[in-house]
């Protein structure tokens, strides 16, 4: 069934759930206004989900919803702040109302749990894909960057990374997880991340630098060695797996997804030695699994990364759309 | 030549030719961090882009960076409000160079001229298609909505719309105008529409409502209306037509077109009696040409057209992507 652009829009999205004092004007005029909280920063990043390439096709719409919330939300996470509003462009190749009700309704849930606000967007018609603007709001001046980490700070991990590229092995039928608990927990790390919010905010006064788990730990990591200008040392027998990974998938595998496998959207950050005691105060009460993973150093160009005490080499790459 | 998606990002548009004092950190982090200034509000529009609807396959990049922001820079016009940042999500279908330089050359030639800075923005792969995310501040309390027109303003546009729709028409080889600067002039104002940004500004005491002409007068117009809770008299014998449309488009399709030709990025806008005066001085000095069209009326629902006096029927309506 075919209906109007301006109605489309009206019907699924104009639903003000949750209605943020900071939003004097939201969907509805040429822009949205808004106001900003004294003494707070704001934080922007834009994520584009296409088709084929960042989701799988047949996707349900519900966990699309989530996973496109969630891998921008990860960007705020990564700098720790605190979620605000947000933007949504889709293009779609035609108006099926059953998919935009499961979508809407799923994205609705996700930012009503936030507290976020719908502020805005555009639809059109095209291959089905989507552009994410999320706004979020930090404390003037503690904003974690990726350029603060120094020698001699600890680096760590969230979670367990790897767990995403499984799910996505067991969606393509590349992997048979023959426990059906343990599929859907791959699965579900895959098409349901859980943006590290929470942790990224405890971070804020700890953490020298962070960043969010994209591209794989290789390639992110690297991103924080660059614009901390210093290298690094990883001890890859300190790499946390799920029991799920560890059940399933041969190590050497789980190693290489866990490394390079991207779409695990956990932090990665660095902390100070005079600082890993407050973070198990702060982070303890998170029920969050955290892991020491290795060190930056001055003394080493990139990344080296240790197996037993012993240097092993790896020429693994992160995730690169464009890369041949 | 395939490159690494992040040196694409790096060589292309992580060039800070502005700097904006209020950009905290641009690209190279998960976020933008950004500070408003006091007393202002933010505003915020998002629009895509996709090939083959909103733009011709084969546009030169040059223009379509020139139109893209154009589109966006259009919405803060409407708004009032001063632009600040871009967000800018490319999708492509693989990486042509040669396309890359033009069009990023475009763009950051338009950001420098309105002292916009590109402050995140997102590269993948799939079909042509982008998003752009625009920020501008205005004022506390002097943004111009939808909804504040009144019975008794006088209704005005900006420019000559319908341009833009036979500057199209000419690209498509639907019309020929054998004038070369007339067509070169129509066709440049589907191509590099100007975006109001100083009438909007010059509007924000004066006007009580505005919007801009994205969809034709009537659709855009229509949404005023409909916001503002009132209807319009409009005297299409007082449609302000360009000399190069007069010379060569037969009046009804000029009417057609200027009412429901669509992305001509004027500025419709409604302004009291008492304020005329004002109004006049004010956006004498921009050089800008605009016109009184009609007249809010309580008395009448949606829009009303009337030619030498008397009431005209039309059933043309605006441009809607999903609309058969």
């Amino acid at each position: 069934m075919a209906c109007g652009e301006f109605s489309l829009i009206a019907r699924y999205f104009d639903r003000v759930r949750s209605s943020r004092l900071d939003v004097e004007t939201g969907i509805g005029d040429d822009c949205a206004l808004l106001n900003i909280p004294e003494k707070q920063t704001l934080a922007i990043s834009t994520d584009t989900l296409v088709s084929g390439i960042h989701f799988l096709p047949d996707i349900d719409p519900a966990d699309l919803a989530c996973k496109a919330l969630a891998v921008n939300l990860s960007d705020l996470a990564a700098m720790g702040a605190d979620p605000a509003w947000l933007t949504l462009a889709l293009t779609l190749p035609s108006v099926d109302e059953a998919w935009l009700a499961a979508f809407s309704d799923s994205l609705f849930e996700q930012l009503s749990y936030y507290n976020m606000q719908l502020i805005g967007g555009d639809t059109t018609r095209g291959p089905l894909s989507m552009t994410l603007g999320i706004h979020g709001f930090v404390p003037q001046g503690r904003a974690l960057k990726r350029s603060g980490a120094k020698p001699g700070d600890w680096i760590y991990v969230t979670g367990t990374p790897g767990d995403s590229a499984a799910g996505l092995a067991i969606l393509q039928h590349r992997l048979t997880v023959d426990d059906a608990e343990d599929a859907r927990y791959l699965q579900k790390r895959h098409l349901r991340p859980t943006p590290r919010i929470l942790t990224g905010q405890a971070l804020r006064n700890l953490a020298t630098s962070a960043i969010d788990l994209s591209d794989g730990l290789i390639s992110d990591l690297g991103h924080i060695l660059t614009a901390s200008r210093c290298g690094a040392r990883i001890d890859l027998d300190a790499l946390p797996f799920s029991a799920a990974m560890q059940r399933h998938v041969a190590p050497e595998q789980a190693l290489r997804w866990a490394l390079s496998g991207g779409e695990d959207y956990e932090l990665c950050f660095t902390v100070p030695e005079l600082n890993r005691g407050a973070l198990e105060v702060a982070i303890g009460n998170l029920n969050m699994p955290y892991t020491c993973i290795g060190q930056i150093s001055a003394d080493v160009e990139g990344m080296h990364f240790q197996r037993e005490g012993k240097a092993v080499m790896l020429d693994w790459k992160g995730y690169d759309h464009f890369a041949q």
